[in-house]
């Protein structure tokens, strides 16, 4: 069994440690947080410490902490030469101290505090400096049902960047979209399914093939009238124009 | 049984044709397009016409044509009285001309030319000038299978201006996320399960209550970072900026 030792007590430390539970593989032997308060109810579960100095030994350190604190913390560590791993998607590698086995186990996915995730679904870029550390997270991510992929720090920080345009920005507009609707008193809920086939969609097909709607076709009429719909909210307007001359500089249409 | 008479070739068309053929309540009589090429493989599953002057009795006739069809096509049938309704998003009612009893089938949702739809997952907005034209497209979309939703043109534009934002701008964001992650080589499959997360979570939180990230938390450091990541796409880093405007403007953090 690969020993773990979990740091941190956020969204993505509670998910791994639920994660890991489920594991025939690996096990957390212990779990630390600076402050006790926000995992003392896992007490029963594992073995738990706000106190760097009693953090035992293990086959895995996992920072699972904010991107500012993963230097820090790791320099505070009281051993060397031990895989120590981030997760975070912006960090470089070498930010973990240089004293010991340096990786990262980058999930990428959004948590919710209180629903459960299943690791099938959630992709899992390993990073390593020395090949057997990159086996044995491999070995641990699969083992949590992980898809996993050999994934460099630039190429995470761009996936990170474009999690931000998929992830965050297509919510906000979900979110201008629900505005638009309540501005008539149309029901937003009517907008789910086409939300959930427009993320569907892009399973079999690329976003360029995928692509449909008045801004691809350059149809004026229909441009005309949403822009006139958007009058009195120029913020709205604004998001409008943009991402229609976005679909046209890719499509090649005229530009607005 | 229910007749009906479909006039048009396109996604629309086709899809309501296909779904019609599963309904037990409602049967295509005909179906008229103005060139019979589009339609002639469907010649033994219904009759097919290019001539307005065969168009037969029917219980309804939707026109399933482009925008600016409706009007002129609506005039040129040869009868009068009878219920015509189109299926498009930005069309007012008044636009079918006003010898027909006039109503609107607008199905939110997406189609591709290939894969078939689950009506289950197309929500009907509805809308009829009389009552019991009402009650009976009403019937008839249920039988497809569909939620339906009594909607008028005011509510049914909005809802059109709003799909266009989470569905084709959506769609976008992908394609910029996309081009982003091979800019690097890194694999765009990798965030295809956070798409897919991102659309689900809406079905049971706001978007506004689902909104993460650095914008969200005016995280600078990775602002910062992810603005130098796109110094040579200007295009990429418009879009990143306004959005980062955005969800700061709904969410009252600082603005950038």
């Amino acid at each position: 069994m690969i020993s773990v030792i979990i740091l941190g007590a956020g969204n993505v430390a509670n998910h791994l440690f639920k994660a890991f539970k489920k594991s025939d593989q690996a096990t957390v032997k212990q779990w630390y947080n600076r402050s006790l308060n926000t995992i003392k109810q896992f007490s029963n579960q594992t073995e738990i410490t706000d106190n760097l100095a009693q953090i035992k030994d293990a086959d895995l350190y996992i920072l699972a902490v904010s991107d500012d604190a993963v230097k820090e913390l790791s320099a505070k560590l009281p051993f060397a030469n031990r895989l120590v791993v981030h997760t975070s998607g912006s960090v470089n590698i070498h930010d973990i101290d240089k004293k010991h086995r340096r990786g990262v186990l980058y999930p990428l996915q959004t948590f919710s505090k209180n629903s459960d995730m299943d690791f099938t679904n959630v992709p899992i870029c390993i990073e390593a400096i020395e090949s057997e550390d990159y086996h044995l997270l491999k070995k641990i991510a699969v083992s949590l049902g992980s898809p996993t992929k050999k994934v460099n720090s630039d190429q995470r920080q761009v996936l990170h960047l474009a999690a931000v345009f998929v992830n965050n920005f297509t919510n906000q507009l979900y979110r201008l979209g629900h505005e638009i609707s309540e501005s008539e008193a149309a029901d937003f809920d009517l907008l789910k399914p086409l939300i959930l086939e427009t993320a569907k969609k892009i399973e079999h097909l690329s976003p360029y093939m995928a692509q449909t709607g008045p801004a691809k076709r350059n149809d004026k009429t229909t441009l005309k009238k949403h822009l006139k719909l958007l009058e009195d909210k120029p913020h709205h307007k604004t998001v409008y124009e943009l991402l229609t001359k976005s679909i046209q500089l890719t499509h090649g249409g005229k530009k607005l």
